[in-house]
Formats: structure tokens, sequence, C-alpha cells
């Protein structure tokens, strides 16, 4: 086991958002691939995590800065995503706006 | 659409674990429902959302200080669960502990 190099320099910010779907797609498997290549390409974009299973999903993006975050909050794009994430996709959702203090990367 | 009622008050602490396993069980879903269940009757536990699909798991749990997390960190069951996974249960794993500035919880 080693404790592998840090990809960030703390502090960053981290953008926790857990949601429970509704049934069907509804081109949302589509629009979610689109938000992650977009949002990659965003000033202080760090990385982003995700994993969904039949209950819950949970995406956690990493930022450089809260102005980063805002940034992307804001983009036309992502808005649109947000308001059929309201209407179609999601039977409810958190999000979670934090600052990460410190980290520990592990490979074995 | 609505937003429901905030659980916590802000601010408070978020342990994002972030892992990719091993091939097979060896006794992980036991150890893992044992450990929600005890990390659950710990001081200053909050609560915990967890998914894991074929790529990636993602466990976040909330506490009211980093005290509370140093005390669970240190609870010696959890220990003889960190060292399993450790040697068996983890390929890699990333931990991130995190001070929540902010929330909204909705339910569409």
């Amino acid at each position: 086991m080693s404790e592998s190099s840090k990809a960030f320099q703390v502090p960053y910010y981290a953008v926790i958002f857990s949601s429970t779907r509704t049934d069907g797609d509804n081109g949302y498997a589509k629009m979610a691939d689109k938000m992650v290549e977009l949002a990659s390409k965003q000033p202080g974009f760090l990385g982003i995590e995700s994993a969904r299973d039949e209950e819950l999903g949970i995406t956690v993006s990493y930022w450089d800065s809260l102005d980063s975050i805002k940034h992307w909050k804001e983009h036309s794009v992502h808005r649109m995503a947000q308001e059929k994430g309201k209407t179609d996709w999601y039977q409810s959702f958190k999000l979670r706006v934090c600052k990460v203090e410190r980290d520990k990367f592990f490979d074995m």
C-alpha cells in the first residue's frame, strides 16, 4: 500500500450532490455525460467522482474556489440542465458546498 | 417542488470516502453494514449517504465537529475495519475531510 501523490492543494472546495431519480431515463444519461464534459472545461475545475446504485446517486465535483463554483452554477447550459433536473429527472436532491480541509489518497 | 427543512445546522463536517473495490465480497458487505450501524451510534453523528456502482463507491458521513470525526476514526472496531479495508477490500481509496458551509435539500 502506498499513499499516492496528492492531486490537489488544500484547501479546495467540494460540491456534494446526492439525488434520488424519477423512473425512466428521459434524456438523463446523455445530459449527465454532457454536464461532466462541460464542467471539466470550466475555470477552476479540479475533478469529479460519481456513483449511482438503485437507491441513491452521489456526485462530488472539486473546485479551486467558491468563485469557480458560482461561475459553473450560473453557466447557461448548466442552468438548463438544473431546470430539467427539477422538472423531469430528480425525485429529491441534496446539494452541499464544502471546504476540503485535508485529504489522503491511497493505492493498495 | 419544495425546499425541505434542513436537517443540520451549518457549519458541520463531511467525510467523503471514495473507493474502488477488490474482486469478491470477502466479508465486506457484512462489515460495511456493521460500520454504518456503529457509526450512527457515535457522538456527533448526523447522517450518512452511500452509493456504489461497478466503477466506484462513494460514502459521505456527516458529523457535528472535527472532534467527533477523530473519535470515530479511533474507535477500536472501526480501526479493525480500516485495516481490513487496506489489506482485503479496497484497491484504492480517497478520504477527504470537509467543512460544509451551505446546503440545500429539495423534494420535488
